[in-house]
């Protein structure tokens, strides 16, 4: 197996650093790395495991040479940047919204939908990061009793926002633990010691943009476009780690054991579930790991082929940087890094 | 219409105090006001308007003349007392979990189910506070278009835990803040800057018991014993205020402006949603307020018959205290406060 020329576009953020730190821990196979930023942040110089290598500034002529493109730059940057990136020879793995709900684009969780990869022309999306968390459990389940609706309200931390939104909610916090005002500046309201059903835009049908990602998305990854989906999705006062609360209703009942014991089985699912000693998937907890957590698996009081659970995971790992970087793996595994079809 | 003899027990917790200034603040028609509490906090002085009252222990002989006792000192206390109180004359209204299934004892929201307290004989229950800003919004729209299933998951201030709780969440909120480890007391797992879906013990079917009050208290009040009902009750790093994301299918379609308007007019309840400014229920903004807030609701896409909504109001003042006065003032109003058939 060869080592391929990486480019990450979004060096800075959140998801950019976490893409290089998860780059490195797995052995990612490298022939070298090239960090791209906007302009402000062009000449700032980033360790690299014992090397420091300075930002680019992303241009139109930048991909030259890039074989694989790690973009978490927003969809405005993906928009723009990608297309230029594939027609310049390189696989753009995109974490921004700006291409999952196209056709022609694969929207792949590796442990759901591997196959997709092969069909892309150039960009592969990556999901959002609430829906990758949500199908990663669910799917396993979905493949022996079909999943018939999902109901889901999300406890999602700001870490997904950027680091501006990390540190307004611990300034925020100091401050009303010091009895000062907030001023809201990357939310809204304040998001300290409050809660906000607000994340991404509102749609004309009431729901915000990332609720009918988790609609649209599950859809499209699970290949299942007749599951009913109806999501809540809430800013929490949490750093890293997005939690979920999960009501699905299956085409025949599910028994809470044979749940348990699929998802044991589950590629990158771990069942934390003992009531007994308050062992349950938690945000805090999740940070900084790769699995998906799932508990509080219970026959759902509501409907006779429901179950409820609590699902967990890193929003930057597992819900961006981790999984975008697997579906490189994934790529290159499987021999997929050229489009179908050859060029 | 006469002035009555009040007790309050449970009188230094964060809901006794909720229960002092509501009725000073509403003119409640008080003769007199004892403070009960145990035997730990008796002989401190609490304020109570301009006068300083001491508090008693509560104990078997304290309700001799005593007509309406304010009960929030948990269900321990609540079972060992609350029957001596009414044997001693007085009608108890108890915002414990100790009598509230009980088939002889109302369970009560003034907006929902007043004619119940008629049927008093000696003690009324307060519901648990998820429950009420539930019903107190679902009611006037389950009267229009009978709810079938309601499939509600929370976001709960560590403000209905108590004192200990809040005092916690700061004093971990610091501890993270300043990079130091926290050690969790109050709750099971760290608090701050985490979920957890954990709110009272968990019962033998996987669900806790605050989850599963919301089924029985939820059919109890509405009298509607064939509703659906299914809760996940997390705990979330606010001080004061639940939040609730709530998926209601109802008989027939349910336009959303026609909730709207009935929701409008609803008793206790203010519509705040219009999200074009980003407008809908917080618990930061609901903490302090006697009125039970929704917002976000749409149509929900998982179900024709279906809406969504975010219900929030301040766990201590509609969740709890302001609720167990409403329940009192009711009885007064309809001079119901001898038990039916007299004495």
């Amino acid at each position: 197996m060869r080592d391929y020329h990486v480019a990450i576009v979004g060096a800075t953020g959140l998801v950019g650093q976490e893409f290089i730190k998860i780059l490195l821990q797995r052995g990612f196979p490298m022939a070298s790395i090239r960090l791209m930023a906007s302009d402000r942040s062009a000449g700032r110089k980033l360790p690299v495991g014992n090397r420091e290598i300075e930002v680019e500034e992303t241009t139109a002529d930048s991909f030259e040479g890039v074989e694989i493109a790690l973009f978490s730059a927003g969809a405005e940057q993906s928009r723009y940047f990608s297309p230029l990136a594939a027609k310049a020879g390189a696989v753009v793995v995109d974490n921004s919204s700006a291409f999952r709900t196209d056709k022609g684009v694969p929207l792949v969780v590796p442990e759901v939908n591997p196959e997709d990869i092969r069909l892309h022309k150039g960009i592969i999306a990556n999901p959002n990061c609430s829906t990758i968390q949500m199908v990663v459990v669910l799917y396993p389940l979905h493949k022996v009793n079909p999943i018939k609706r999902i109901i889901v309200d999300t406890y999602q931390s700001v870490g997904g926002t950027g680091i501006a939104a990390v540190e307004e909610l611990k300034t925020q916090a100091r401050q009303v633990l010091e009895g000062q005002v907030t001023i809201p500046h990357v939310y809204p309201h304040q998001i300290a010691f409050n809660v906000l059903p607000e994340i991404d835009v509102f749609l004309d049908n009431g729901y915000t943009k990332e609720e009918w990602k988790m609609l649209e998305e599950t859809r499209k990854i699970m290949h299942a476009d007749s599951i009913a989906i109806s999501a809540t999705c809430a800013r929490v006062p949490v750093m890293i780690g997005h939690s979920e609360a999960v009501h699905v209703e299956f085409s025949r009942p599910m028994d809470v054991d044979e749940a348990r014991q699929i998802l044991s089985r589950a590629p990158g699912v771990r069942v934390l579930d003992d009531t007994a000693i308050s062992l349950y998937p938690q945000a805090w907890s999740a940070a900084g790991t790769d699995e998906t957590f799932v508990g509080r698996i219970r026959q759902d009081a509501s409907h006779p082929n429901g179950l409820a659970m609590w699902i967990v995971a890193d929003n930057l790992r597992k819900g961006a940087a981790l999984n975008t970087i697997q579906i490189a793996e994934e790529m290159i595994k499987r021999d997929w890094v050229k489009p179908e079809g050859g060029q």
